[in-house]
């Protein structure tokens, strides 16, 4: 059954002060929990419903942690969901590694992207092009918020990031670092391999100044029409797909 | 000076019910009332700020609808944003013309695209590609919805569109259409020029099986990841970047 303790803690979780201060975060719907049940994290809590549990027997057969059966109103009203008749889980929250930069990968360095959704967005395209390396300077949206977990459709799992100061990470790094400008080379002509840093910057100021001196490659989406720019999690699509295409 | 009736006529514009009986929309903002104000629309008020009118004197000294002072908090409290310290402009929908289908040209068609912000979305990168014209199934979202074109960012002006039954439209016509499917051709080996429709499907469901029937050529835009599928908005810019590509 579901205790009052655990509803209070499920929903202090919406807030970063409680994740932080928890080291917890929430993910809801099939496909975010079925994808937690598949990855490394540690799972607290599992509320599903039975419908959930009828289809997914198999991967809970092995789950050893705390599982609640719910209903589907109990759930909505949980989580961000209007509504969710299959599960909602409670799991640890990783420490913040610092990652490794090898040669011959593609990583996703993202200089202060705010929208939880963009980040969402751009964590499912970085697992769709086979980047699992995400670099996030400290103001970068929270990877734990709700909004980033639902848009990013589990691929949140399969990511490793790191907040860092991306310029004390990346100066003299010796790795080539893509950056997104609107003046810079068309990317239709790299014939770059996919390897080292692709810089993606805020929605409303692009890429910092400071960045800006370290980016070794400007790279440029040519536009056919007059929209002024693109979204930012658009553009990183477009040009993950320009990189990508070189190593086939 | 703001009467209680215009307050209460642009309310009503947030549903698509009024809308349509008043045929007439509204946008916010000063990027998409500026793109208004340059555009064919017909505008019958415009409600601004003394910042908006102080920045924005060339532009306003040619229009000749009902102009409104307002304060910042009146705007915000008429439309969709948090904050507006700019201008919210109300104009007459278009009508729905159909669209001529020519060779030489990329047209988007969207089957069943149901989410206001995918649309909008969608519209700015059709925009940043040079496609002026859209072909949209009676179920896809309703352009003039608030955030349609807050997230179209002003490109809505310079969209050619017709809601129409699809499958009767592109049936027997003779022109190249593409569609968006986890099993079609690598995206990445496409050598034809951007002639053509291409056609994009619901977020849930895809293309439906009777548009399904008459595309000529089905794309896919290979994965080097594990992620399941690409957000309908994300695919259609890394597929409109592909076919543009070969026009160069």
């Amino acid at each position: 059954m579901l205790s009052k303790n655990t509803v209070k803690f499920i929903k202090s979780l919406h807030q970063k002060k409680f994740r932080k201060q928890e080291r917890a975060f929430f993910v809801e719907g099939a496909k975010n929990v079925t994808e937690l049940l598949l990855s490394n994290f540690t799972i607290s809590h599992l509320l599903c419903t039975e419908k959930f549990q009828e289809e997914n027997a198999s991967l809970l057969s092995t789950f050893a942690g705390i599982k609640i059966m719910v209903k589907p109103k109990e759930l909505a009203s949980l989580g961000t969901f209007s509504s969710n008749d299959q599960a909602l889980a409670v799991a640890e929250v990783k420490g913040n590694k610092p990652l490794v930069l090898e040669k011959g990968q593609l990583i996703l360095a993202l200089d202060d992207i705010r929208d939880p959704g963009n980040l969402g967005t751009i964590i499912r395209i970085a697992d769709w092009y086979g980047i699992n390396k995400l670099l996030l300077s400290e103001n970068t949206a929270d990877i734990y918020n709700p909004k980033v977990l639902n848009a990013s459709m589990g691929s949140f799992t399969r990511m490793n990031f790191e907040y860092v100061d991306l310029f004390n990470k990346l100066k003299g790094s010796g790795i080539p670092i893509y950056g997104a400008f609107l003046e810079g080379m068309n990317v239709h002509q790299l014939t770059d391999a996919a390897e080292g840093v692709l810089l993606m910057g805020n929605e409303s100021n692009g890429i910092s100044k400071q960045m800006e001196n370290i980016v070794t490659q400007k790279l440029t989406i040519p536009a056919f029409g007059k929209a002024e720019s693109l979204n930012v999690a658009i553009a990183t699509a477009v040009l993950c797909d320009n990189l990508k295409r070189n190593m086939q």
